[in-house]
């Protein structure tokens, strides 16, 4: 496995070609920094955007969702099954850019986009370690601290695989870019830093007070 | 204009109906506490999502880009062009529901999700205030306190609206539905909130030092 994925056609863009990537471990930082992507396909010719929690294994991403719902049904199941087009694209806001011109106002941020076609995962295994997969990837540890799916909800739950072959990543850092002749304009300009993080955890209604936060908790 | 936007076959969903909305309010709210939305429309019969700034006014989204950029290349200009199909999706993420079981995990959000065919504007003065708009989203007041764009910059910025007509929003809140046989499991279960929020303004290194932050900034 080389260090990068080869660019195509698609994942080349036509503008700002200087800010994409096509690093491996770059692409792969991005992805398990958070664990919300949008999954767009194609619904009698129309786009469809949806927002959805993905997880990613090695080069392999995986979403989930209802056997009932459309991009699932789409997708079919067994090798014969066509699967599902889709673009899957996961978005870091990383800073404002304020310049003191408004048009090379910006924002500083890392995306991932991922080109490919989704496939619906039988295997039993592959299955269990894609849920798994995806309470971990928005909770690390959470899997093994709770109760695992069972027969019932494993009928109900699709799983697509979709693999990072054709994708990039595209990040923009640093300052404004003001023309030079604008540098003396009265304007403030710099970045101001997007910030996200967790509040304190809100114990369910029910929960026994003497069940404790567990680490994996405390540290978010 | 009634209060609510009337519902259609691709904004009813298919999965979890009642966490569907489409309430006019409601969808301004969620759509004006963010800037970042992501685009997708079809290319060569995939499907594509990029990530990019938008704008509202009224009933009517606005997002830009070079002239030389694909999908505003596709959409035309002229009364005669057909304009680009498109699915804009704005997401916000408030919190992470961790059950007793794993099925149960969720996430608390608010979506909207705009379907539409997007038009490039020609007349100058609509592009303006869309510029403008799409300005003051990300910074409220900042249009006023930078360099308006000259007449080469607009020449190079394509604006597309999208009107508000096929929208819905959808909405899930509150704790997490275990089941009532999973009560007593011994995990941990509740919400951890997701905040989002700035860091102290970086002035850019060729800042004039006299250049106060402005009010608009220090409030954010």
């Amino acid at each position: 496995m080389t260090d990068f994925y080869e660019p195509t056609e698609r994942t080349i863009p036509t503008r700002s070609r200087e800010r994409a990537a096509y690093d491996r471990a770059l692409v792969h930082s991005i992805l398990d920094e958070t664990y919300v992507c949008h999954l767009g396909f194609v619904r009698d010719g129309a786009p469809v955007v949806l927002p959805t929690l993905y997880a990613r294994a090695g080069d392999r991403l995986y979403v989930h969702g209802s056997t009932g719902s459309r991009p699932l049904r789409t997708a079919g199941t067994g090798t014969e099954a066509p699967g599902l087009p889709v673009c899957l694209t996961v978005t870091h806001v990383d800073g404002l850019v304020l310049a003191r011109s408004a048009f090379h106002h910006s924002i500083n941020y890392r995306s991932v986009v991922v080109h490919g076609t989704a496939h619906q995962v039988t295997d039993p295994e592959e299955r269990r370690t894609a849920l798994d997969a995806l309470v971990d990837h928005v909770v690390p540890g959470r899997s093994s601290d709770s109760r695992p799916a069972n027969a019932k909800e494993l009928a109900a739950t699709a799983v697509l695989r979709l693999d990072l072959e054709e994708v990039s990543a595209k990040v923009r850092t640093g300052g404004p870019n003001d023309d030079p002749e604008d540098a003396a304009l009265p304007h403030w300009t710099g970045v101001v830093p997007v910030r996200k993080g967790y509040g304190t955890p809100i114990p369910a209604d029910d929960l026994d007070p003497s069940v404790a936060l567990p680490a994996y908790l405390s540290a978010v």
